[in-house]
């Protein structure tokens, strides 16, 4: 599902000026002002191709989405695919999730989704991984209290190595399944899958999923 | 695995008084004065036919274990197992564990195993689960200041439930795998089976695993 790198990618994602913010950091703490309203703002870090964030909006319009995708030739294609729908509550951002804190304020964030991260599985990597130290803490900075978390993902270790962080740094469980499609537990919504879960899923492989809240 | 009633068992168990502790309740707060010594006690809840804690007695001559197993039948097959060996450091007891602190004195115990408990899946019977509230409480009550909790399962429902209660009720997760015996990560030690462990990791399921402390 890797995408090979688009030639001209900066200067085509130049036509999507009502989807992609090119300066994000001007709206730090004014993204209501963008989106018209005072919904609450759901953030994806690493939205790929944009199909998961897409599918949210376009079902739940009282709630404003924010893709993030650091790879321009990803954010392109999400650019593509988001601009066939007339949508005021989704824009996507091509930057770094380790500088988070230069585009969000704090408590501007209602919910965070970290979807199939990449696993980083080397030692020297952890600082990388989207649920270590450093991640983990940005995340308490821009979400409101009683924010939330939710994780997907494929990757048994990522999923061990998180539960333990959000454990360790005291969010509090609200659902948990080690096998998201085959049983649902309180997941009370219709799920809706990314490009890398419609792989996964058709492999039989298990989607581990866990839903949590900053205490 | 499960083992047909034998005849006569409440007889024959009796020939065990070097190993089945008749009257638990008599040894509450002074379980040390029988293992004469300060050692630390683990329990093991459920112990079946005692594979397990009899592998632990013997390679972990300071450590004290005591066995808790309900049935009869599987009691005496495990008093039989253990009475091939001298140990001085192991004794069984054939009562319901919803009782433990008629048993235990707060703080006596150091480390309780919880190994292929009953699921208990349908909701009505959710509290006879071994990490449903009551026990957990009992768990909080009989330990020491920084007791331990381990517990492996290869049924899936039990262990989401199980993770959800250990992070709800504040305990502190100390080691984590959702595949045991695929991956180590910080179990530091040999990975001791029980029976039924040994027929799961023949059929290739994966056994879920967590260590927890007390806060």
């Amino acid at each position: 599902m890797r995408l090979r790198k688009i030639k001209n990618a900066t200067e085509k994602i130049k036509q999507f000026t009502n989807i992609v913010i090119f300066e994000p950091a001007n709206y730090k703490g004014k993204w209501c002002e963008l989106f018209k309203n005072d919904n609450p703002i759901y953030i994806e870090i690493g939205m790929g191709k944009g199909k998961f964030i897409l599918e949210n909006a376009k079902i739940n319009p009282d709630i404003n989405y924010i893709g993030i995708e650091i790879a321009e030739s990803v954010i392109l294609k999400a650019a593509q695919k988001i601009n066939e729908f007339n949508l005021s509550n989704l824009y996507i951002i091509n930057v770094d999730a380790s500088n988070l804190d230069s585009y969000f304020e704090k408590n501007e964030i209602s919910k965070i989704f970290l979807n199939f991260s990449d696993p980083w599985p080397k030692s020297r990597h952890e600082k990388r991984r989207l649920t270590s130290n450093i991640y983990l803490a940005l995340y308490r900075d821009i979400l409101i209290k009683d924010g939330i978390i939710e994780l997907k993902s494929d990757n048994r270790k990522l999923f061990e190595y998180s539960i333990m962080k959000f454990n360790e740094k005291g969010y509090i469980f609200l659902d948990f399944s080690l096998d998201l499609h085959n049983q649902l537990n309180n997941y009370d919504h219709q799920i809706i899958t990314t490009e890398y879960e419609e792989k996964f899923k058709s492999l039989g492989q298990v989607i581990y999923y866990i839903k949590v809240e900053v205490k």
